[in-house]
């Protein structure tokens, strides 16, 4: 774990401030920059300044006034209108840039984004190497524990995990026992778990009481940097929804956004939290 | 092709007089035995005779009067109470065989039963095998012709399937492009492709225009005796309905049933439909 100082552009939502925790903990030296209209207020807590998502000329003068190589990206943010983004003469310079990074999908906008950061000689590092202590760590991280059966469900789902990851699809399985019941594509989790819950009440899934697992992990070609798969509070409700037992996910490489909410909703539903290790 | 006699188990839908017709045409001679309350009058059109289901004996005493050796069941049936069997004595001596059965999935039950018919020295056989006609075969068999994006989706949506396969899930997927958006588990085919409108519709997959298609294959365990999958015009209106271009099958390994009006209606939605080989 290095501790160099770290600019971190932050969206909206708690995830930033809890990451700036997390990475200061980690050793790091941080400043904040506010993306204004997105990020909370609360950044001021911390070293930080404001700017509009258009003044690219302003970001860099941040960044590098900061004395942070490294820069890393939080929080949500809405895909702004160009015409929205409040350009200054760095943002106009960028402009032809910009325009052909917003023609693409949210993927390949962040993906630009990063790439356009590197290019100013900064290093992109995701959040989950700022703040490691965000991610899941290996082994049971709350009160319940995993059966046997349980295991059996996690290891079939990451197996099918794996299988698919080539394909550049598949972050989220249900299996109930070893059956898997549900694969998320373009879904989400949210959905997939609401699936599984309908599936369950109609009987179209048919299952003893309560059990299943969810498990999540990133796909293999995932950049982590813009794209970390996360769970909440909302993963364990659904998931409780859903009669399942427990939620797997790939430790140091899954957020657990709110730790503390999380954690407590899967103790009181009596679900297991569990981090395990990439799927070979 | 051998051109065997075969018994054929009838149950409900124009699936069982279909399968007639078809394996007739392929040269074998056919018997029908209609369940009660489960076949059409229709089937009175072939040789046949009827049975309750719980009939077991009478059952076997038409199999074996019909000079078959071969058997093939085909149509739907509703699970039924084993009180409403209609157990004759060949069906009460088998009583512990049947509640054994009847207490697994539905899976096994049909398991169950082949095994069963198997063990009176009677060849078990799909509906594929006996009935040829009423699968895919290999190639285009629609009017419409599909794009060289097409193929790639069907590329991608045939690898998903085969990478999953061993873990016993996903008989079908939806590609738009080489973009895997949805992968079929518990749901099944109908729901999957309604997620895939809705999903559209939501804008939470981006596509322009029209395009994708949906790639459905045998899991590579499944027993096709008993579990073959199938298209029919739902599956091409439900398509449609979700902006795709076409439909790919395994050849010889899934069914498309109402055979006319499947193509008919793929032809007047401009969708595809083809036949592919087993991916390796």
């Amino acid at each position: 774990m290095t501790s160099a100082a770290v600019a971190m552009i932050c969206g909206g939502g708690n995830l930033p401030l809890q990451a700036a925790e997390a990475a200061r903990r980690a050793g790091h030296e941080i400043f904040l920059i506010g993306l204004k209209g997105a990020a909370l207020p609360a950044i001021q807590d911390f070293p930080h300044a404001w700017v509009r998502l258009g003044e690219i000329g302003k970001l860099f003068r941040l960044i590098e006034g900061s004395g942070a190589r490294e820069v890393t990206i939080v929080g949500a943010v809405q895909r702004p209108a160009v015409s929205d983004l409040g350009l200054d003469i760095g943002g106009l310079v960028a402009m032809p840039e910009i325009k052909r990074l917003m023609s693409g999908g949210d993927d390949q906008l962040l993906r630009g984004v990063v790439a356009f950061i590197e290019q100013k000689g900064y290093t992109v590092r995701g959040v989950h190497e700022v703040a490691p202590g965000l991610t899941a760590p290996e082994g049971l991280f709350g009160a319940c524990d995993a059966t046997a059966e349980d295991a059996a469900g996690v290891a079939a789902g990451s197996g099918v995990l794996a299988a698919v990851g080539p394909y550049d699809v598949g972050q989220a399985v249900v299996a109930i026992g070893r059956r898997i019941v549900a694969i998320e594509a373009a879904e989400g989790t949210d959905m997939m778990l609401r699936r599984v819950a309908r599936l369950i009440e109609k009987k179209r899934i048919r299952r003893e009481g309560r059990g299943g697992v969810l498990v999540k992990a990133p796909k293999p070609g995932q950049d982590l940097r813009i794209d970390l798969p996360a769970i909440g509070p909302r993963t364990i409700e659904l998931a409780a929804a859903a009669g399942l037992t427990g939620v797997a996910v790939t430790a140091g490489k899954v957020l657990v956004a709110d730790w503390n909410d999380t954690v407590a909703a899967a103790d009181k539903a009596g679900l297991f939290l569990a981090g395990v290790p990439a799927a070979a």
